[in-house]
């Protein structure tokens, strides 16, 4: 059977390669260089993570091992076959949507398992997977000189919000850490995945 | 009476609201939506702390206590409540700039202190007390795409450098930390209130 | 006999006024004020090696020592001397190119070393190294809200990564940290200049 780990693990990867292959095609869309590319595209996915491991004072998973990184190239190779031999490109972006809602699942339950361990409050909590999940995002966003998608397009970050609401709670509830993350997962997964289907919108103040 | 520790207490909770409002004015200027007009409100009031205690190498204190976030948060409905209710927003900048002020001066206060502590430079207590006082402004206009105004328009970021350097000849002279603290937050309301009055403007280049 | 560590310290003192310089033109060329101008020389020239400290997980030594920082001024003073006396402003860019090149191999080697010392992944020696010699620039540029030149235009990051991996192949067959320091330094400067004399470019995807 597999474990809950593995199945975080293989999420995990989805969303590396996922976010990268995003972040290299913004990168493309703007006429970057090879280097600059890769340089997105390896922002893209491990940005959020890294952002994390700083404000929790550990050195950057993604500086130690070397798994992480391998993925993001992944990522971006791919991101450069879709555009040189299918013509995909950024505004194909919804071929890319489920594997980048797995990714933000991911993401947000590993940060959220990560900022418990670190002892912070519960605000702590929804800070850290929010920012592991849509950190990346945000810093590629940022690099090229856009307003954050994050904070303007879309029902994305809310769902890293509720998904680390949901975590607390059922930590709280005592359920263990392993099922907490499991069930976080499928929370943010499944509103992700509502959201873009029905296309919600959070409220703005024109 | 009212101790040292109180007044500053209530200096840093004036500040924290006072920059959750700006924040979120200006994000709701950008047309951001909830969660944008949160976030900015949330970075503009802790961006600074959280960018300061990174730097010395401790978990930022906002992701360990819920205190900050709720009156962040109190500021961000304050926003809200001004725009929607009394149709109040950043062109009306000026309502807020007294206590933007104090929060200038208690943020750099703090910022000065936990440099002494963390044992910097000279030059190590004026970085981060100015970041302290002025980083979550830069911040949520970084996030919005705009120049940084502390870079660019005012005698701001200037009230925090002179604040930290009195600090450190306060120090120096053999004041006590409190003491220090407290000459350093009222030369900082001071200068900045003069700053208000007189339209004061640093020489430019051009 | 000049050592190889004075040849740094001296490679590094060049380098820290070179990119005060060309941060502080920068501000000029943006009308910001006299502050502004001094922050963005200051970030110029230390961003990169705050950044690479913050992510080993140690307070910037720019924050502990005066040297960086008393550097970094003499090159803001350097440029204002330039701008109003002898009319020299970014537009005359190559006049510091080589300047610029001796720190962009002293960062380079810096960050090499240091993320040794911190046992991180060869991908970790190549992103600290890399952000070591290019994250100051970065910075300043994303202040000014300019798309980062390192994404876009030059040959200059790849500079950085191939003196990075070199620096590794060295250590790897077991030459000296100081010797591959010495080396990776030479193999930046040396492609460096190439690449402004041949005006290199990496290919785009557009």
């Amino acid at each position: 059977m597999v474990s809950t780990e593995e199945i975080f693990t293989i999420m995990n990867i989805i969303g590396l390669i996922a976010f990268a292959i995003t972040g290299s095609m913004k990168a493309i869309e703007d006429k970057l260089d090879l280097l600059g590319i890769t340089t997105l595209g390896i922002m893209t996915a491990l940005g959020g993570g890294i952002t994390r491991d700083i404000l929790v004072n550990n050195i950057p998973n993604a500086l130690l091992s070397i798994s992480d990184m391998s993925f993001a190239l992944i990522g971006v190779w791919f991101a450069l076959v879709l555009y040189k031999i299918f013509g995909i490109d950024i505004k194909h972006r919804y071929i890319i949507q489920i594997p980048d809602a797995i990714g933000l699942a991911a993401f947000t339950t590993t940060g959220a398992v990560i900022a418990y361990n670190a002892h912070v409050s519960f605000f702590g909590i929804i800070i850290l997977a929010t920012i592991t999940g849509v950190g990346g995002g945000l810093i590629s966003d940022l690099l090229l000189r856009r307003v954050p998608s994050v904070l303007k397009e879309d029902f994305y970050a809310s769902c890293s919000i509720i998904g680390a609401i949901v975590f607390y709670i059922a930590i709280l509830s005592g359920v263990s850490i392993g099922l907490s993350g499991l069930i976080c997962s499928i929370v943010v997964l499944m509103i992700r995945i509502l959201a873009i289907i029905y296309k919600w919108k959070l409220p703005t103040f024109s």
